[in-house]
């Protein structure tokens, strides 16, 4: 995580934008056509005009896969285009796939997402209930990724939640698991170090957690029980999480977590009444406003 | 899984073809030269001559997403291609994707692969890490889903096999939520009852788990756990399952799993010692021998 933890200070923001196309949502004037070709059109476009207004406040941005493919393979190409484009312009580039799958299949999707063969994304979200068959082959390539601990959902309980006979949760073993994970391919694929100037509490391995901003008190948990474990956190915003949800996320120097907000930022120019044609301004503000609100929180951390 | 079903009695095979293109393993003539493009050619066509070779004596293909997303759209474009050209053959097509993600962004993901704007196939592979946030998107579309529950890698256990305060172990727990995910969804979009003909053990519900050939023991356990709970077997072959580790997994109609091979019959032509012209009629003998093979066991244990 040593890139994404350099552009968090460089920008002073832990803010992650979530491109996530919802064409109803867009602003008329954005709009080219209906058919497949013409929405993967106008899904560029958007994201480009979104990049060039914010990539100057934020670290990292987070396409959502499954937002493209619904539309084919226009709409996978305006994906890896998007994903270009965001890296052009300095970003840290979170493929959000959560995808999962072993051996020569997995080596498939890292081939996709994490190699410069495919999209060349610095990141992809992983869902790790298949055991370290299906964490390997992304770790292997260097990069790093995000596995699902406890996600934001209303029903994130009915697995994670469960109690193993060892006295904790599923969401608790899984972020373990990912702690063993990452010290174990972190070293040299990422280089953090305290030599480097990072604090001991921010020396972060390759393997993240995904943990919903609407399980305040799970965060807590998690970032106690794996200090070294960079946390990916949605649910912010639409989904009902606040800045101070997250405050225990942050280390002592203000790091250990990135935060997601997708339609609050992409969508804000919905609450303006206006016709939409500031959509990239007032996304900007939205990113600004959530930066100081989260910065107030990391601040408070900050020794 | 009615259609499924019928198309199994139909063909009296339960054989399941994974097409998995591994261009290493292509004959030479059939790869039209080795840029993305030229690839994602190359591989529709080996589909098409394997499809062509095989649709008369197997119910179903499952088209795995990685193999085809590592060559970017152009690649994605041969998988959409792939699907249309199986199921007009008349087979039953199960999109290997192990997705997963909640509401909106599942509905995405459905849109995708479950509906006729999106790729069309029958069946998703997914992953219910998220509980039934992330199920109901895929089986409100009234299609079917195989939800991952013992995978057939090594590792699988590390997860699944923990066991939980109530005795049971995770994959247990996953199989019990998929059984009541389908018993919800199944009863209008199925149709599949007593009256139609089935016997009572063989009306299957709509969410279907995957549980591999490597785990013979927990084939048994999740047989008598959710009778009503279909199986994607995968490890069939290749990874080391044999027809006897299956047997458990049939109930007393022969009926209730579908058993997957893919390098097994795609690539038999390299053990015959020629050149692959022929690598179409050679998988189709190996796709007999493993429905007879499989036949075996499935006639011992009907009534």
């Amino acid at each position: 995580m040593k890139e994404l933890i350099e552009k968090i200070k460089q920008k002073n923001s832990v803010v992650l934008v979530g491109l996530d196309p919802f064409i109803d949502s867009f602003p008329k004037h954005i709009i080219k056509g209906d058919d497949k070709a013409e929405i993967a059109e106008s899904i560029l476009e958007f994201n480009k005009q979104i990049i060039d207004s914010v990539y100057d406040i934020i670290p990292a941005v987070k396409p959502q896969a499954a937002f493209y493919e619904q539309f084919g393979w226009q709409g996978v190409r305006a994906l890896e285009e998007t994903v270009r484009y965001a890296k052009q312009k300095g970003l840290y580039v979170i493929l959000d796939g959560k995808r999962n799958d072993i051996s020569s299949t997995a080596a498939g999707y890292a081939k996709a997402f994490l190699s410069d063969y495919g999209m060349d994304a610095d990141c992809l979200t992983v869902n790790g209930y298949l055991g370290t068959d299906g964490i390997k082959p992304f770790t292997d390539t260097g990069r790093d990724i995000f596995v699902l601990a406890k996600t934001s959902n209303p029903s994130s309980g009915e697995l994670q939640d469960r109690l193993l006979d060892s006295g904790e949760t599923v969401y608790e073993a899984m972020a373990k698991l990912c702690d063993k994970w990452g010290v174990a391919g972190a070293s040299e694929a990422d280089g953090a170090s305290e030599a480097d100037g990072f604090s001991e509490a921010a020396v972060y391995h390759n393997v993240g957690i995904v943990v919903g901003a609407t399980y305040p008190e799970q965060i807590a948990r998690l970032r106690a029980l794996v200090p070294k474990v960079f946390f990916l956190i949605p649910g912010y915003g639409a989904q009902g999480g606040k800045a101070e949800d997250i405050a225990a996320a942050f280390d002592s120097d203000g790091l250990g977590a990135l935060v997601n907000s997708s339609r609050g930022i992409l969508y804000a120019w919905k609450k303006t009444g206006g016709n939409g044609e500031d959509f990239a301004e007032v996304a900007r503000a939205e990113a600004i406003k959530m930066r100081d609100d989260i910065n107030d929180y990391r601040n408070s951390k900050i020794c």
